[in-house]
């Protein structure tokens, strides 16, 4: 019996990149967790343990700070393109250099006199992603939101599902829609105005997200994907995944009480998960 | 040899508790995560295991949702004040009732037309918490912040400290500060606005935080913490914790590059943690 | 402009089923972390919100309790197995049906009369996982295991590695090598003793582990899976991932003293992550 | 208004130290997490910034780090009071210094010929906690366990509890009993074997949990802790948290089949919390 390598890739994951923009008026902030992946003729070092070829993944850290201090990073889909044309310029053998990065926003405070040169509130589970995947012929490029958290109070309905004799869920015409949006877009290969374009895709998932009158999770993706797409010319894709983070109304009768629709508990699970793919026709 | 049962404590921790309420123009959210706890004349169903004593913690959470049925919940601090007497009223043989709250704030989304009605951005790690611990004769209610995340960029130095063997850190004029603020205060046993008493606690304290010119954690602490009892006189006492959340420069030089004080690592550990509490005099 | 919905798939995630088998003279105890999603023709329920095809994920779920009862759960593959079928034999518009399952392991405890009938301690990070991807034509099997952790305190060096303007790493001949395997395998299409398989599969993978001389992580990985499919003839490939947890020795002399490679500090980021898929010759 | 520093403590968390020790025929490593923290005279530091009584926090990770070179770290007890006696020897203004640590522990790994001599498996939810509070007058030192999952198919009822108009609970004769059990006890102020100790009091805890006919999780906890001191004279006291990590069992009524008290759902919240203090009398 034989056995074959047919897939292998290694990298230096969650690199852990702050940079401080010192602008006479203002400082700016990013803060990026970044991953560092690279494929090519690395065979040898599982194989037999030859490392010769092999780039050590601290030095893929080291990278990441030496570069940073060079590039602006204004946005960090072109910082993560510099990363991997480094790695993909310098050491032949590699084929394919992939980089992602999830950048932790941090909002300036406010003040009586306007928003604070140097002083920052976060901790929001929202996370703003992009990444690459280069070879030496094609870069594809990925902007994305992770762990937006958006809940509706209503305009939301579930009615009128398949049922069997396992269905015991009620239809309702009025529930609370919860989720935590991870959305991955895909952009067509030209220059882009990528902080334009995330915010644009952005707000107008949000605003559908709030203005929908959703009749299933399905639908209000659907729509948020759609409405994305046509904002933004410079995608070719979209992919959502929407888990629904239930709220339960609680049978209050049990306890001598009415639950006019006000009463829920949240659950962590099970929750059900959502997911589409929406791409551009060719008209 | 005999053992003596000296402290005894029981409850239900992680109710989650999502209320709407559906006012004409726009609905109110609340989500809170209530913990229960009893203390009393239990003793017999630790040492003899008989329950007639026992409220069942599966009781303590369909009160926690029967009772929020009723209450209006514009502050959590009056609902837990509820829940507490509920228990000590009913049941004679409790001493101690201990009801806490955290809040997970959802912010209303902004639309071209103002804040919409009924749809909400969330995902912060900040909490809103508050405290009762009563008996039937004292009641203490605390109010808090967890997890508030805060970071300048300039304005904090850390000089002239300690030196001795085990000392390598360098002085430094001007580092990152970065923290999570837990805040925890004692109100006064009188009427308080709570929601307004929290607002302004935080909005001092934030304000301080980025304002100062920090010569150490420590320091910064302190003069947050007295911000707040300046600002509220609700309150008799404020405890604050705050870790600091390192971002370290990294030395370029190895990689040929310069370090202008631009380029930083987050750790997650080791971390400092500064803890302080400030008491109002009595003059 | 169109857009068009190219993929969709939903279903219910974290759906924890504990079951208990109460023989005579012993207790068994399962516990599975259940996933099901579904494809098909969903896409009206997308693009108009009509729902009439659309099974409700809480109907997914009382799916999964049902059919517990009356499997004997002795290995979860045959039970995500058999939900799979469920869902393509039901409901004619469903393409694919896909379940995994991760299993929380419980051990016995140990008594002076050996392991107690009905008592049982957990807690531990790993998982034993299995996932089924089903169509009317084709069903797919996989096992895995997450989460397995594993340290050796020698015979692993890191040498002769590529070094450009940015490698500060040094070489050694004795590291510390600890990780946490991720491992995933296909099996071929025929009848599998599932829990046999998995356990030679964990035994191999944990036994080469320790008695590897480690040129490389990448070196020690292809080892283990190289070794696990000799050891297990029904499975075709296997996939892994072994994070590389550093522990990074501490440079005492700084601090006055010597580290005779006896003190470490572990880092929770960045962390290299190695991969490789591993596929059987067709000789 | 005056505002008055009435506490304050500050120090390092989270330092993670690995020692290896490397034995002719074996190696043993010990992984610890270590939390240091100094009260005393620095209240110039939080009320004008005067850093110079400051020990900076990374002198004491760099402290833990150069004191586990020269300390054979059989057990973290002996460590930790070496750590705290350090401070108050060399700081005059020092007055407590509290310390704390927390094993991860590693078991080596099996093999025909025994336990391996330098390969290990970890990953299990508990730590070995200690901790000393030092003055210097006094000595606390407190042992104990976090995050020791048990659970028990049977032997566990729970009847006879009080009922009012919000109880809904039924009663039980059979339930499963999961728990993770947090003990913390506090040894006399003398000389103690502390890994015999501790794996006294480890046994007896989970050999009762195993064996106890359990009428509430409080009898349980009681007998637990009751056990732990009749086997260990070295302790004074012991304080248990129990969660109730509930399996509530499925209607299946309602799917048509059957529930012989066999299939269950795992819930992450809310969870009982019962929690006792358990002191030796004085005869």
């Amino acid at each position: 019996m034989h056995v074959r390598l047919t897939e292998q890739r290694y990298g230096k994951s969650s690199i852990y990149l702050t940079k401080v923009t010192r602008h006479q008026q203002r400082h700016d902030i990013k803060e990026l967790a970044i991953d560092v992946a690279l494929e090519g003729d690395f065979s040898e070092s599982y194989v037999r343990g030859a490392n010769h070829q092999v780039v050590a993944t601290d030095t893929m850290k080291n990278t990441v700070f030496a570069l940073a201090a060079e590039h602006p990073l204004e946005d960090a889909e072109s910082f993560v393109l510099v990363l991997a044309g480094h790695f993909l310029d310098r050491i032949p053998h590699v084929t394919v250099a992939s980089v992602t990065a999830a950048e932790s926003p941090w909002q300036r405070i406010d003040t009586a006199a306007g928003p604070h040169a140097n002083a920052f509130i976060g901790g929001t589970s929202e996370r703003r992603t992009c990444s690459v995947r280069c070879t030496r012929d094609k870069t594809v490029v990925k902007g994305g939101i992770a762990g937006l958290a958006l809940l509706k109070t209503t305009n939301s309905a579930f009615r009128g599902f398949r049922r069997d004799e396992f269905t015991t869920l009620a239809e309702t015409d009025d529930r609370i829609f919860a989720t935590q949006v991870n959305a991955e877009w895909t952009y067509y290969p030209k220059a882009v105005e990528w902080n334009t374009a995330r915010e644009t895709i952005r707000d107008r998932m949000v605003a559908v997200f709030a203005d929908h009158m959703s009749l299933s999770v399905q639908q209000t993706l659907f729509a948020m994907g759609e409405a994305a797409m046509k904002a933004c010319p410079s995608i070719a894709a979209i992919h959502l995944e929407m888990p629904n983070r239930h709220r339960l109304p609680i049978n209050l009768e049990l306890l001598g009480k009415e639950n006019r629709n006000e009463i829920f508990v949240a659950t962590c699970a099970p929750y059900g998960l959502i997911t589409a793919t929406l791409e551009r026709e060719n008209a």
